[in-house]
């Protein structure tokens, strides 16, 4: 039983943990990839108070915070969650987790590849996030389906670890920039598939391979693998919801100015929200009001006095 | 002409003047002082991003990445705002400054010693910031009409530039952390002047000194200066904005979720906001998206399409 569970682990759902830990909660950040839309972004100039940071390290920066005060992280995906009258339970990777309050932060979700056996896998040597998962690989024979940049950098990162890295592609090359899969291409343990479809994904508690088949050819095969990268960029994913919360035509969550939501122990922040303007700090501010408006609600449940807002006579809480 | 005037040169004011400025507008920001109730703050270890950090230094390092893409800042108190049809109009120690949006991020402002010939000498001898203003007094008389931590650092600072610096009190003593005053009285330019009050600011076009009573006798005494530093602590002042932004009971801006106020084209961001939640980080967020709405509202004004809001389709902005 937590205190507080955030879903959601990029600029929003850690800056949250790191108020809600500060203030003694017991606090769980389950999130499907770390960093989520950050990972874009190579270099951030505009986060007041950093002349410049990459996505992935700004958010691992806060993540590193909010773990000294105590706050977990669970690399997980929320697919279910339920209200109950004493606590809030949360269904991640079939697992139930439960708590007092609950955030919602979970911006942009990693896209799925939609194909049989990914849902039973996942966490089981299916990962969304080359940059948590790529050194649990070393030695190992892995591939990435993916398109882009970020899937050039997954490729490039696993190629440091593992043994074999497969790209997988529908044409015969990956659409990516230039210097990117130059230099990808450039490493000896990689090596494209070309004009293939994923088909299947193999194994009964763990990850085996996949099945493959040629465009070309309509031939099919399989490929043995311990890991598969799936890097097809993010989508908004709110289905997990089952309309617990209100949402607007843009399946942003309405959110009133301290970040409550429709449902009483519910709060919200970052991309997710309908507040209009996304950006990291932006997100690093909505997620620590979100932690301290849950906090004055669990506070004033309990009975006790909540935080103050007499802005007149309070000074900064350090 | 600006395009944007921000009010307040603390977390929120130069966070807004950031964004402002990477948009391109010509952005002037006017404060008392610079970083505000962040100076209250020696280690602050909730900024999103930032393991530590001072109070002081957190909002000088915004500072100088508004600096950086051309954002202006000037020492200077706002005491009266207009409005006409085609611009804002502030006024800020007897002189004018145009601009075609405004941001209010105000905070709560350093309290006035209330004294004849105070008005006056604003920022021409009496200064609200020390940690601005001490190296301007190098090898200068100044003294300190404060109270508590603030009026002792202020003390120190001073100590280091000044060739004497004078504590005037009410009592004995300067009421502040024992450590603070003991590190400030080993110092041989700083001398306590016990038991006086302080009756006018002398000077006609720059300070000259201060009238001195003493409590104990009655007897009136001048105090020759170069520098006086008021070091009070801070209020609520929201007098100058002449009921043309709609305020709560508490005085606090009321604000949209998209930092919009009850005037077209004035947006607010930070303490000085009905937000509940008075954090440096909450502060930055704010200040950032006031600013993108600012732009917004602009662009709109001339015609062109604002910024994008369909979230589903935008990724961050760099």
């Amino acid at each position: 039983m937590f205190d507080v569970i955030i879903i959601g682990a990029g600029v929003a759902g850690f800056s949250a943990a790191l108020f809600a830990s500060r203030r003694g909660l017991k606090t769980l950040v389950i999130g499907k990839d770390v960093a989520g839309q950050a990972n874009y972004t190579d270099t951030i100039e505009n986060f007041p108070g950093i002349e410049e940071i990459g996505g992935f390290e700004l958010v691992n920066q806060i993540r590193n915070q909010a773990e000294k005060f105590g706050a977990e992280y669970l690399q997980s995906e929320v697919t279910k969650l339920k209200t109950s009258p004493d606590a809030f339970v949360v269904t991640a990777y079939g697992k139930q987790y439960k708590s007092q309050g609950l955030i919602l932060a979970y911006g942009k979700t990693p896209r799925d590849l939609g194909i049989p056996g990914e849902q039973a896998l996942k966490g089981k040597g299916i990962s969304y996030c080359a940059t948590c998962d790529a050194p649990l690989f070393k030695g190992k024979v892995v591939a990435i389906a993916g398109i882009g940049d970020i899937a050039a950098d997954a490729g490039l990162l696993c190629a440091k670890y593992a043994k074999k890295v497969y790209i997988l592609s529908k044409t015969d090359k990956l659409l990516a920039h230039s210097e990117l899969t130059k230099a990808l291409f450039k490493k000896k343990n990689v090596e494209l598939v070309p004009f293939i479809q994923i088909q299947e994904i193999m194994g009964e508690t763990i990850l085996s391979g996949i099945k493959l088949m040629h465009l070309k050819t309509g031939r099919q095969e399989e490929l043995f693998l311990h890991g598969l990268f799936v890097e097809l960029g993010y989508i908004v994913n709110s289905h997990f919801l089952q309309n617990i919360v209100k949402l607007d035509e843009q399946e942003q969550i309405v959110v009133d100015s301290d970040q409550t939501t429709s449902c009483a122990g519910i709060f919200a922040a970052g991309d997710a929200t309908n507040r209009p303007y996304k950006q990291a700090v932006v997100s690093a501010g909505e997620g620590a009001a979100a932690a301290l408006a849950c906090y004055d609600w669990m506070m004033r449940k309990k009975g006790s006095v909540g935080l103050s807002s007499d802005w007149t006579q309070i000074k900064r809480i350090k």
